[in-house]
C-alpha cells in the first residue's frame, strides 16, 4: 500500500508528529484525492497543536490520530464516480467548510454556515500532507497563474475578502477601520485597498506585522498596546470629519477592540464581527452602538461560496492583488515544528507560514520570493 | 395676543398643566404652524411627564417650561417664505426627527439618524396644543382618507415599519419573532402581516395587549412573564423546522428579550435590534449570536425620510393596514391626565392612547370607532 | 416489466397519445424515482403539443417519442444511492431547471439561469405521467399540509413570485402594475397581495380572467383590448399622483405591453421583463424608458432556487396564500386532451388545469374545491 | 454696478460670445454666489454651442440670452439668508441636478431623477462666467487638497462613478466592458480600477482616447471601427472563460454598442444604460439580452446626491483616483472658442477641456501639471 508524509495529531497535548500515512483510498461518490503542493497553517491549526480547550471539545481526544491542516493548494489526481465539475489535474483550492445541501441556510445561499457543517482537519483528516481527500462540492479551481504559495492562502484571504466586503460589497470610497496583527487582518487592508476603500486606518501592536499593514496599503496606524481607547478615537474622528468611519471590521475579538469598534464606526455605518471573542457573552454598548446609531452589524464567519473566491481569484490573476508580503515564512512539511513554533512565539515575528510537501516546490517558491 | 390651551411641563418634577399660551408666531424661513387635529402619547412623553433621570439630564429644568408631545396630524395654518413643498392646507402628520442637512448622514440617504439631531417636544415645543409649529422638511402630506386618530400614530408606526423591514425590506415569506407589548411590537405585527411575514411569533405578557397582537395578525405567542428562555427557544425552534426565525425584532430591551432574539434569529438571519436597552453596555453572545451565526443585526432608530412614511400611508389608504386595534383610549387635550394615567398604569390596561383638542374631533373618532 | 401511463409526444405535429412506458428504472448517482399525485399544464407544454416552430427547433423531431410535463408534486418512490438530501416517501415538488452545477452562475449563487441548462419535460422525458425521474437537487419537500393541485403550481407560482419580488423582495407598501391573462400574472396579483403591494393596476383582456384576478387582489383593473396606450397610461399616472407606479410587472411580451411598462413604470422605479416578447429584437423607448428614467429592469426566467420556494410554500402553508382561484380546471390524466383543449381556447375560457393520474386523488380535489 | 466676464449663447446658432454681463446679485433664500475658479466643457454645452435640434427643443430661443456651463469649481463669495450648511470662503463644486424637493423621488432618496428637475446652464445662467448662482441644496464643499482643474471634472466623474458602481456598489473583484472614447467612459475606467474591477474591457475608436484608457488602466482593448460584433463578442468571451463579463457599461448609445454590451453581459449580469440612444425607440435583444439572461439593468442618469460625490471626493483626496489624464487641454475663459473647437473635432484629438476665468489660475494649473 502506498504511503505518504503526513503531520498527525497523536496525542492530546502540545505538539504533532510527522508519520507515514496510507494514502487516501479512491475516493467515493463525490470525494476527491489531492496531491498537496502548498498548504498554509492557520490560527485554528496552532489550537490543535497546542491542544487548548476549544480543540479538546471540539474535536477530542477519541478522534485522534488526525492530519492537520486546511488551508490548500493542490492537484487533483483522483476523482470520484459522481464527481461533476472537477476532473483529474485539476489545480485547485478548497473551501474548508464542509456544507450539508439539506441545510436551510444552504438551500437559501448561504451554505456557509449552515447547522450540520464539517470542517477540514477538524472533522476528517486535513491537508497537511502528500495526499488528502475532500468532497467536490467544496472545490475551486484556481488560475494557473497564481503560484501554490498563494493559492492555498486563498481561504484565508477569503475570510478578509468577506470581512471587507460584508454581505453588500460597498465599500468604494469609503472610510474603513481594520484591526489585528493577525494574517486575516493583513490580508483584510489588501483588499480594501484593492476595492476601492479611500482610507484604510489600522490598529495593531507588533512591529513587523505594523509594516506588513502599511505594505498591503493602510494609510493611518496606530499602536493599541500604546495608546487608550479615547486616543484611538480621537484618532479616528480626526481623520473622518468627526463623523467615525463608514465601515469599521473588528477583527481581535477583545473587549477593548470591540468597543474600539462600535465607537468608531460612524451612524448608519457598518460593523463587521470577525474576531472571536475571548469569552461570550461580551457586554455591547448596545444603545450608542447598535441602537441609536442605526449601524449594521454584519456576523462574518466563513467565506461566501463562491462569490467570494471568484472576487479574490479575479484580483489576484489579474495580479490587483498581491498577498505576498503577509506570508512570512515557507518550509518544508517535514520542518513543520519550526513553522508552528513561528506562529506561536510572542511578540509576533510572523504573519503567514506555507509548508510544502515537496522538497522542489518549497526551493521553486523561495526562488520566486528572491530568497532561494 | 391670540391664545391657545397647551399641555405644559412647567416643573421638574411629575406631571404637567393645561395652560394658555400664545399662538405660535407666524413662522420664519421654512417653517409652518399647524393646527393639532389630533396627537398620541409616546414612551418619550411619559418620560418627560414622570421627569424620570433621562428627560433631567436630556432635557435638563431649564428648558422649562416646555410644550409636550410630537407624534400629530393637523392642518397647516400658516406656511413661512421658503416653504417650497408644502402649502396652507395641508392635512400632515411629521417626522419628529428634526434633522441637520449638513450631516454627513443627511448627504448619505440617513438623515434621521444625524449627529445635530433636534427632536420635537424635546428640543422645542410639542404638539400637545392647539397649535404648533415645525420645519417643513420633515412634514408629510397625509392622504385625506386618513381619520386623524389615524394619521396622528403614523410616527411611532414608522417605527414599526422600519424594525420589520430594516434596511432591505426583504421580509415576503419569512417567519418572524417580535418581543413586546408596546404599541410599536403591535403595531410592527400589523405591518408583518401585511407585508407577508408568513409566521409571526410573538412574545409578550399583558393580556390585553397579547389580545390586540392577536388582531394584529399574530400567529403563535407565549408570555415571557409565565415561561423560561429554554422554553421560548423550543417554541421558536419547533416552529421553524429546528431552524430558528429568519428574523428577530427585539423591542423590549431587557437582557431576557435581547438574548432571546440573538438565540431565536437563525443562521444568516436579521436580527433588528430596537429596544432600547435599560443599561448599555449589555452582555451579548458575541460568539453564537453574531459571529458564527453569519447573522446581520440592524440598529433601527426614527424611521427612513420618507421612504417608510410613503409605503405606510400607502398602506393606510389602501385600508390593507388597520392600526385601530393598538388604538385603545382616546381624550379631549384637556383630559389629558387621563392618558397619561392609562399609559403609567402597570398591568398594561392601554396600548396607544390619542389625544384631540377639539371636542368635535374627539366625538367624531369614537364615532368612527363606535364607541361616541 | 412494471409499466405506466403515460402523456407521450410521438410525432411532430398537433397532439400526444396516452401510452404505456416503462417505470423509470431504480435511479442512479443522485437521481430519484417521483410517484405523480397531480401535474399542472404550463404554456411551454401547449407549445411542445402544438409542436410550433420553437419546440421542433427547441426539441427537435429526433428526441420523440417524449413525456410532456414539467409542474408536480408527488411522493419519492427510489432515491439513488448518492441522495443527500431527500428520501422514500418525502411529499415534492420540482424546480423545473436542471442546472450545471459548474456553471458560474450556479456557483455564484443563480443556478437558475446556467449555460447548460436542462429542462424536465423538455430536455427528458415529463411528468405527464404515473412516474417520473429527476435529480435530488432540484427537489423541494412540501409542507405536507399543502394539497397535491396547489403544490404542483409551485413552479409557476415561483415564477410570479420571483417576478414581483425581483431580486431584492423590496415590495412592501408599494404600487404595482402587473400585465395579462395567463395563471403567472394572476398567480402574481396574489404574491403582491399577500406581500404587501398597496396598489395593484391589473390589466388583460378576457373576463374570466380578468375575475379571478379581482380575486387574487387586483385593486385597479383596465382592458386593453378596450383602451388605447394613452388611456391606459392616464390611468396609473392618476392613480399614481402622476408618478407612475413604483414596480411595472412585463408578463405579456407584446409590443404594446411593453411600451406600456415602460411608460408606466416611474422614475427610479423597477420594472420586471419576464413576458418573453413575440419578436426579439423589440424597439424599446431607451432614453426615455431607462437612461433618463433612472430605473431597474430586472429580467425574470425561472425561481430563485430555493430562495423563492421557501417563500412561497411558506405563504402556501400559512394560509396566507390561496392560488386556488387560478386553477379552474381539474382532469384526469387520462382525459389530458380536454385539458390542452382549455389551455388552447380563446376567447380564454381558463386559467390553471391540473391533471390527475389516480382516479382518487382527482376526486378528492375536486371534492376539497367543493366541486366533486 | 460691478461686471463680470461670461460665455453667452446669444443667438440661435453655432456658437456664442464672451460678454459683460452683471454679476449676480447678493442671492435670495438658499441661493447663493460663487467666484468661478475652474469649469469644465460637457456635452451638453457643446449641444448648446452648436444648437442642434435637441437644445432648440430643450432651452429654445426665447431663453437667449443664457450663459452656458454646469461643471465648476470655485469659492463661495456670497450666501442667501437661508442657507444651512454652505457659508462663504468654501470652496465647493457642485450638482448640476436642481431637484423639487417636493418629487416624489427626492422625497424617496432619488432626487436626481425628479419629475420637475432644473439643470445649471440649462434652465439657468451657467458657470462659463467669473461668478454664478445656484441653490445650496447642489453644493458640495470640495477638500482643499483637489486641485481646481480636477474639482470641477466631478460632476462628470460622478457620473461615471455611478455607472461603474450602479445603484447597488457591488464591483469589486468582477470583470466589467466599458464602451466609448467620450471622457466620461474615460472616468469610468479610473473608477472600475481605483475601485477593484478584476478586468477592464474597454472598446473605443480614437488613437488617443484608447491610449488614455490605457493610462486610466483598461486591460484590454479593442477598437469598435475595426473589429465585427462578432469578433468583439468572442473577445470579450476568451477572456472571462466564455461567459461575458459580469458587468457592461452601454456609455455611447449607438445601435452597435448597445448590442454589444447586451451580448457581452453575462447570465445574471448587469448593464448600466448610461449611454443616451441617437434614436429611441431602439431594438434591443429583449428575450436573450433581458428576459432570458436574467440580467439587471441600470438606468443611469446624473449622480447619486451625494452619495456619488463623497466617494468620489474621498477617492481623490486620497490620491487613489487621479483623473488627469482624462483632462487633455486647458484654456483661459476668454478663449473659450478654442476649447469648444477641441471638443468638436473629430477624429476626437481631447477627451476634458477645462477653462479658467482667472489668467493665474490658468497658468498655476499648467504648472501643476508641467505644462506650464
Amino acid at each position: 500500500m502506498a504511503t505518504m508524509k503526513a503531520v498527525v495529531k497523536t496525542k492530546p497535548e502540545l505538539g504533532a508528529e510527522l508519520l507515514d500515512k496510507p494514502i487516501p483510498k479512491p475516493p467515493e461518490a463525490d470525494w476527491l484525492v489531492v496531491k498537496v503542493r502548498a498548504t498554509s497553517i492557520c490560527g485554528t491549526d496552532v489550537h490543535i497543536y497546542k491542544w487548548d480547550p476549544w480543540s479538546a471539545e471540539r474535536i477530542g481526544e477519541k478522534a485522534l490520530p488526525q492530519v492537520l491542516g486546511h488551508e490548500v493548494a493542490g492537484e487533483v489526481v483522483e476523482v470520484g464516480p459522481f464527481c461533476q465539475r472537477i476532473k483529474g489535474g485539476d489545480y485547485i483550492s478548497a473551501e474548508t467548510h464542509i456544507y450539508d445541501p439539506g441545510d436551510l441556510t444552504a438551500m437559501l445561499g448561504s451554505p456557509h454556515v449552515g447547522m450540520h457543517m464539517k470542517i477540514v482537519g477538524v472533522d476528517y483528516d486535513g491537508c497537511f500532507a502528500e495526499y488528502f481527500t475532500l468532497p467536490e462540492k467544496v472545490c475551486w479551481v484556481n488560475d494557473k497563474s497564481i503560484p501554490p504559495e498563494v493559492a492555498c492562502i486563498q481561504e484565508p484571504l477569503g475570510n478578509a475578502a468577506y470581512a471587507v466586503l460584508g454581505e453588500n460589497a460597498d465599500v468604494a470610497g469609503k472610510t474603513m477601520v481594520i484591526t489585528g496583527d493577525g494574517p486575516i487582518s493583513l490580508f483584510a487592508i489588501g483588499v480594501a485597498r484593492v476595492c476601492g476603500v479611500a482610507k484604510i486606518i489600522h490598529f495593531g501592536k507588533y512591529d513587523l506585522n505594523m509594516e506588513i499593514a502599511r505594505k498591503m496599503g493602510a494609510d493611518l496606524q496606530m499602536y493599541t498596546n500604546k495608546t487608550s481607547p479615547k486616543e484611538r478615537l480621537e484618532f479616528v474622528l480626526d481623520h473622518t470629519g468627526g463623523n467615525g468611519v463608514d465601515i469599521a471590521l473588528e477583527m481581535v475579538g477583545s473587549q477593548d477592540s470591540v468597543n474600539d469598534c462600535f465607537a468608531m464606526v460612524r451612524k448608519a455605518g457598518r460593523l463587521t464581527a470577525f474576531g472571536i471573542a475571548a469569552e461570550s457573552p461580551l457586554p455591547i454598548d448596545y444603545n450608542n452602538g447598535i441602537v441609536f446609531k442605526g449601524c449594521q452589524i454584519h456576523g462574518i464567519n466563513g467565506r461566501k461560496i463562491f462569490d467570494t473566491w471568484y472576487r479574490n481569484c479575479n484580483l489576484l490573476a489579474a495580479g490587483r492583488l498581491d498577498p505576498s508580503p503577509v506570508i512570512t515564512n515557507l518550509f518544508t512539511l517535514a520542518d513543520f515544528k519550526a513553522g508552528f513554533d513561528k506562529m506561536i512565539e510572542r511578540p509576533r515575528k510572523s504573519a503567514k507560514v506555507v509548508l510544502f510537501p515537496d522538497e522542489q516546490e518549497y526551493r521553486a517558491a523561495l526562488k520566486r520570493r528572491g530568497e532561494g
